[in-house]
């Protein structure tokens, strides 16, 4: 038990800002909440920037040497984002003994496996609650809340900024474009928003799930993605008529040994919890062989919900300051992701005709009854349908090429729960 | 590090015999889970009933000295039920130095103080996470998924028997009675249902919520309970009018240092993510102050369910065995739970007029244009409605009272979130 636990903070951004907020106003509930006693004190601040005029002008530091060298420091806050130098300051932490928390999901995704040994090496503490989902504890939920459970699945919408486009698209018919326009004046999306509606964000957050998941690095590349750029306001309102909504959901799944994933635009139907979560906010279901499903839901992203993950991830490295295997996985083993075409599922499929009525007929006997889906507004030639039975996808695709009276446009799967 | 961590369950019943299962059929991966290695075994199931028969025969005791006795036992399972013997033999082994892990919301709710104070006085940890939500992690996630935060409130729906029977009402438009009748031929009402539908077992669960989360016992009989037994099939069609359905919420807030608290039938909105929370399943949405709100989803009772919270407490005891002030709380102080009827809000309204129109004029006037809703096969003389205006209850009784041609038969609050 130690009086004054000492933190540093490596990039004074948004999220880096929350966490030296929370560090400070909160430092002896922290020591409460940690140890049962003392509090818990930010000592540096590292940033290239000059810090001199901001609030925490009297702990900043240029140098990372100041930080790894001082004995006093317990643990440190890597909040700079990227991959370098982010990387090469956690190894040095690392290395010289101290617990490392990062909210940086893609230093995470691309470079977990060094940082793990590194810190299995060292023995300490290695954390990463807010890199995915921010300041929902889908992560620690999965590793302490379903500990007697294997893991058998995940599902999740997993990016706030394309779920808030998606939602103004279905609740006001938005077009994607006007929608992405109001993400951007509302913070929600970056002047360059491809990451996010090109669905990397999403993916690395899926290769995390992955990886603690079934206890194998899965690297971002693995994993087949697609965003949300070819979704339009009329598959938003067909998928209305379909009972459900269009989210954008990155999943996992293990099936006889074979792990499998995907970021995909998805109808996921009313029934399911997933369908009602709107705006920016966050929800991952885990499926363990105890628990059944449980779902998390939240804040993703934002300052102070980031910068709340942050610190609950110091206090763990506080409780238990040693490397924590369960907290990890393996390396890669080489294998890659299997083929989640393969998985037979439902799909929605919206298409055009120049005979819609001889197309739904040869479609209706080619793929046994699909539930056409009629909207407010459509071209006559616009054809929309969510097929009955489950099939893998190349098995739909076969199917759908033999109809030539009809052109698919758009094939997104039916999300199952 | 222990290569052998042992284990006893005291009570064999359906959660007993759930853990007993999780500890023999995932050993070494709970050794793995919690150390890094080694295995968590079991070692004694007590039972006054004869288990000669059972598959845990060979680990069978009838008296709680073998147990309290043998310092190789760490961790000791309470899934006996009720307060006696279950709080003594708690109490035994606690005092013998071994942690504690327990499932029973009533005696956690009733004796949490003493409970407490001895683990505090020995040294050692006690746990509780299955007493609310069954298998979801509610408690550890408010614990340490939200350290940093100071909890500003909670609500959910704690008790899946109600969950389904108000589901089946609003779904299917059955009566109060099949739909509880349903509930016991499934298994998921006891034949003597009162504890459920009376709100008691949501009850207990609120008091263990507010306990943890502002931090002193609060104790079941300091908070109003109302149940669901004053609600119809009518009341149910009148919510989905209404665009929400009638849930069962127990919640607590802390508004100006004043802990306020309560159960009862809440009209939700569909708007929030509690309305769709159907079937058996439990949900609880945690305010922090950081976080925002953060809810969670799952199955809330149920053998496996169940002990996979009651191994992942085990787990937790492994790693951390000593006393854990952030999962305690203090004494009461003697102040009781402040009246929740203060609290401003709106409110459903379902009465009996004879003159319909008139008593709607008088309403509208008395209330600020309440909001009417109809349904089909509504006798000629009902009225319901819910107000515009948030305002306290005594307030609204009031207003009610003055309107002489409207008599209320059910007042409901609706849930702000």
């Amino acid at each position: 038990m130690k009086e004054r636990i000492k933190v540093a903070v490596m990039g004074y951004g948004t999220v880096g800002g929350g966490v030296c907020g929370v560090l400070t106003e909160k430092s002896s509930l922290l020591g409460l909440r940690s140890q049962g006693e003392g509090s818990v004190e930010l000592k540096y601040v590292l940033d290239i920037r000059d810090l001199s005029d901001s609030p925490v002008a009297r702990y900043w530091v240029k140098d990372i040497g100041a930080i790894v060298s001082d004995p006093d420091v317990d643990v440190v806050v890597e909040t700079m984002g990227g991959v370098e130098p982010a990387f090469s300051f956690c190894m040095k932490c690392l290395s010289a003994g101290k617990s490392v928390v990062t909210s940086n999901k893609q230093l995470v995704a691309e470079k977990g496996e060094a940082l793990f040994e590194q810190a299995r090496r060292s023995n300490v503490s290695f954390r990463f609650g807010a890199a995915v989902c921010g300041g929902v504890p889908v992560l620690k939920t999965m590793v302490y809340g379903l500990a007697a459970n294997s893991i058998r699945g995940f599902a999740g919408i997993l990016n706030g900024t394309t779920n808030f486009i998606l939602t103004k698209m279905f609740k006001e018919n938005a077009s994607f474009e006007d929608a992405l326009s109001a993400a951007q004046r509302n913070g929600y999306a970056e002047a360059d928003p491809a990451a996010d509606i090109e669905g990397r964000d999403a993916c690395r957050k899926t290769a995390i799930l992955c990886s603690l998941a079934f206890g194998r690095h899965v690297y971002p590349d693995e994993i087949p993605t697609q965003g949300v750029t070819g979704v339009t306001d009329a598959d938003a309102a067909c998928a209305a008529a379909a009972g459900g909504s269009i989210k954008l959901i990155g999943w996992g799944k293990k099936t006889d040994g074979a792990v499998y994933a995907g970021v995909s635009p998805m109808l996921v139907p009313a029934s399911h919890l997933l369908s009602h979560v709107d705006g920016v906010y966050n929800a991952a279901e885990l499926h363990g062989d105890k628990i059944g499903s449980v779902l998390l839901y939240g804040q993703g992203a934002g300052r102070d919900a980031t910068a709340s993950a942050v610190a609950a991830d110091v206090l763990d490295c506080i409780r238990r300051p040693g490397f924590d295997p369960a907290y990890s996985w393996a390396p890669s083993n080489g294998e890659r992701v299997a083929d989640g075409g393969v998985l037979p599922c439902r799909f929605y499929v919206r298409g055009t005709a120049a005979d819609p009525e001889k197309a739904a007929a040869a479609l209706s006997a080619a793929l046994g009854t699909p539930r056409f889906l009629s909207r407010a507004g459509a071209p006559a030639d616009e054809l929309a349908f969510v097929t009955a039975q489950p099939a893998p996808k190349a098995h739909l695709l076969e199917t759908l090429g033999s109809v030539t009276a009809f052109e698919a446009l758009r094939i997104f799967p039916v999300f199952e729960g």
